[in-house]
């Protein structure tokens, strides 16, 4: 039997109709520079998201068309969030940081027909132009002033297009499984993956996060998106602060920790997300800081990417009371999977046992549905102990890769394969032991490397650590430790017998590098995979030589 | 291009399968008796669930068969809640306080094939037997002892029915457009009218209810849902609990004023919702009784089916720091359209203004498209001045009634006319001037019934008010007003003179009739169609007369 309610789609303009009506007056504000804002209302950019989508149909933007986007997070970049999406296009995110040649791939490969880009992106994407784009008929160039000198051709400048657009269009009404974004994530081996994600995903899921009293994102929020727009959707944020019609702060171009700091303090932001390191790297700049700053207002600091340290989430609470709350996540699941909230149950347990917990991965999310695969196939009890694969279903995880052979690897039987590796305890709660690319198998007895960096980062004496898988003519694989200290006094012979205080011996990671700094991936996870890469092309030597060794003395 | 995402439905079960798992040690509470109380978990809840279903497969219910509840709020009832949808069948809750030949269109509308009551109903339910109920083909009955003397038959307990189920079942999966419950609602003239609810209906709706941050039905809450379950799926409320984890409290069987009172204070409930009319009761029991009660708990009391009194929401909140809230929903609409919240920029506004506003209906939630219409059928200005009918739109609002030809007059264009008026105010509230078959047309101009019934509300000599409109001979109608004092002193002259201060003299009642009880719908509303019913059949006399002449003098 049918239920007879009304076939209303998800869609995104959906979520818009009601914000520019009920949350007219409520501000998106964006940093342009030290102490500078541009502020306009949900109603202005409304009235520019419908110029801008009819403007781009006037300009032969077809539904189904993929449209490119270069950019920082400001206004215009999220002007293109609803634009693109609400005639039927694709909005294609590429990732800033990637090298020339892997842009090129993603754009040809997604076909993208336009790109829409910043005006410091122009030289960038005259490499890509020669290096070959032929999909791309035209290039939308957003900035205050006339576009500078360029090679491009035709090129357009942003806000010309939108001002030659209707603040009257209206959005036209189709499916909600029609595409209404795209995002490529780096694969273990071979080119990124293209994920495509409906509008109905992208709503569920900001439904979801809106629902979550631990992010809290509702309408009294002011929210600073530190996460880049280019990254999964932002993590699917400011979809979410948008429904809730709650104040969205962008930091605009080339942000740096300073600024964030600043603008947290300038505007009273109340809540934040944005990688690990970020948190780190804010910390660091106001401990150095010649100066205090009132950081009061910031409740709320999402850090994503990786599990924070219990250093991090004390420092943050027991400084500015601000709670930092993780997750967990990835670009085929809109993106996130888990999210971390003390059940009150669990709530009266000892300060420890709370911190232990908020280092999880946190409980699924409304809708998702994940199991521990053992290497049997089966699935694996929720007992905290049993380590196996991540499998996960729900309706806003990616079906297939886009265009890509890879698909059949990673979904199986109606689930994704994350990759990831783990367990899940009695409360649903999920402990990561390693992404499965990362996982070090020693023997044929697995090593978690996240274990060992958690360890490593709660020293006091260290700022930043990870652990890689690199060969060994014996053991097959061994682990190996990269450090920044904190502190010149630290040695290898300290940090050797702390970890023997909780760790099997041949846990133990067979080196200590210190460095200067752990290369990072474009979207500030640590980059294991080019850690791997230097150590493949001249072992530990050639690692010091690259990243440059550290100030610490490691023992004889 | 399609969204390359998996196609998991939105059904009821996904809900189920996240909370047993995540909340399994929260629990769902019944009182049982004067401070005793039924309490299990929530994975105790979720055996029982699945018991149930597989026992009705094993019974015979098949998908789509419609199964009606004739039951209070209690544990046993919620189980049917996803039970009985969890198989594909439709859970039909059936209103308690319905005259058995009303009980009886309902089942013979709805062809219900089997009926689960309460014990306490079977007198009841023997007599719509006799009335005829030809497509009941068994009776189940829901108690803690064995099944009372009856002529029901075949006629089953519950749970042992429960008791022979299968604990690990898995629930099918199916489409998410499935009907997974229906309930009727009263009409205008004739029969009531039936609204089918799609399991995707259902989960979006609890959805918007858990992500409202005046609502906050988060997992920390203990929420005593009060609003009877069989009136719209106890305005979604107990689902919205499961999906958030939160702890479920039932009033049982029979409950008065006193045992919500005691509830509260017993188990430390943050939240409750129910008709204006228990928020009301509960006070005057409070006032009247001779102890204190801590009710510091209580939080949020949700109030609806009409505005509730500004002097309510003020008692509640200078007594307890109770938040009094309020929404606009029916039962077309799974039920809510929309929901009170102060938006920040508003909340700064004096706290007069800010309480007029919370007397508004509240802005639309999300994934809700509402319109005000004019006489001409264009869609009138959000300018709070405007008044038409309201249109609504979204997923959770019916398409059409259930075989009913009465669809055609409520659906027009993909949009479904409540048959309410009033107007929307520039930040999307919504002003509810009357419930359109209440509406008073005085010689050619509307009056407000609901505008004079808030001002009686707010005159300190006044417990209840309602207005109604009597015909006339030369205005066609005029208002009449039933008033039931709060004190002896009280005169119509009084009246007259205080509502002279903010009404036109053609709004002014003719007539103010002193009662002793406002008569009230089996929903909680106040009943106008039965007290113009009983003016029909003599005036004033006949009203003064069957609802009972109330202490207050009227002048002569």
């Amino acid at each position: 039997m049918d239920g007879l309610m009304m076939d209303q789609p998800l869609l995104l303009n959906t979520l818009l109709w009601r914000t520019e009506r009920l949350f007219h007056d409520k501000k998106i504000v964006t940093r342009t520079g030290p102490g500078e804002y541009h502020s306009y209302t949900y109603a202005d950019y409304a009235k520019r998201v419908r110029r801008l989508a009819s403007a781009l149909l006037d300009f032969g933007v077809k539904p189904g068309d993929r449209v490119g986007t270069i950019a920082w997070n400001h206004y215009r970049h999220f002007e293109t969030y609803f634009g693109v999406p609400g005639i039927g296009a694709v909005l294609h995110t590429i990732n800033m940081r990637l090298f020339p040649e892997q842009q090129q791939y993603l754009i040809n490969h997604a076909q993208d027909s336009v790109l829409i880009i910043d005006e410091d992106q122009i030289p960038v994407v005259e490499q890509l132009v020669a290096l070959g784009i032929p999909s791309v008929r035209a290039f939308i160039v957003m900035g205050d002033g006339p576009i500078p000198e360029t090679t491009l051709s035709p090129v357009h400048r942003y806000d010309d297009l939108v001002a030659a657009g209707r603040e009257d269009y209206e959005f036209p009404v189709f499916d909600e499984n029609t595409a209404a974004a795209m995002c490529y994530t780096s694969a273990t081996t071979g080119d990124p993956k293209g994920v495509v994600y409906s509008h109905r995903a992208m709503v569920l899921q900001a439904m979801c996060l809106a629902m979550h009293d631990k992010l809290n994102m509702s309408e009294s929020q002011v929210w600073l998106e530190v996460a880049p727009m280019f990254h999964c959707n932002g993590w699917n944020i400011p979809h979410t602060a948008l429904l809730q019609g709650a104040t969205l702060v962008l930091p605009g171009i080339h942000p740096l920790d300073a600024d964030y700091v600043r603008t947290i303090e300038d505007l009273r932001v109340t809540g934040m997300n944005g990688a690990v390191t970020i948190g780190t790297m804010m910390r660091d700049f106001v401990r150095a800081s010649d100066r205090d700053w009132d950081l009061s207002s910031l409740r709320t600091m999402w850090l994503g990417g990786q599990a924070p340290s219990l250093a991090i989430m004390q420092w943050w609470e027991q400084t500015y009371g601000t709670y930092v709350v993780q997750g967990y996540g990835m670009t085929e699941c809109t993106p996130q999977i888990c999210f971390n909230s003390i059940k009150s149950t669990l709530a009266e347990r000892g300060e420890d046992e709370v911190y232990a917990l908020r280092q999880k991965g946190g409980q699924p999310i409304p809708l998702m549905k994940i199991k521990v695969v053992g290497e049997d196939g089966g699935e694996l009890p929720w007992d905290g102990t049993s380590v196996g694969d991540f499998w996960v279903q729900s309706p806003f995880t990616a079906r297939e890769y886009f265009e890509d052979e890879r698909t059949k690897e990673s979904m199986v039987d109606g689930w994704f394969r994350t990759g990831d590796v783990g367990a899940i305890d009695p409360d649903g709660y999920v402990i990561i032991k390693d992404r499965s690319k990362d996982l070090i198998k020693s023997g044929g007895e697995w090593i978690s490397s996240i274990d060992l960096e958690n360890a490593l980062m709660a020293h006091p004496k260290v700022r930043e650590a990870t652990v890689v898988s690199v060969p060994h003519e014996k053991w097959l694989e061994r682990p190996l430790a990269c450090v920044v200290p904190a502190d010149e006094s630290l040695t290898e012979e300290e940090l050797r017998e702390y970890l023997t205080q909780g760790f099997a011996k041949w846990w133990i990671p067979d080196s200590f590098l210190f460095v200067t700094e752990v290369p990072k991936t474009s979207v500030g996870k640590y980059n294991k995979k080019e850690i791997r890469g230097i150590y493949a092309q001249g072992g530990n030597a050639e690692i010091l030589r690259r990243i440059g060794a550290g100030s610490a003395k490691p023992v004889a």
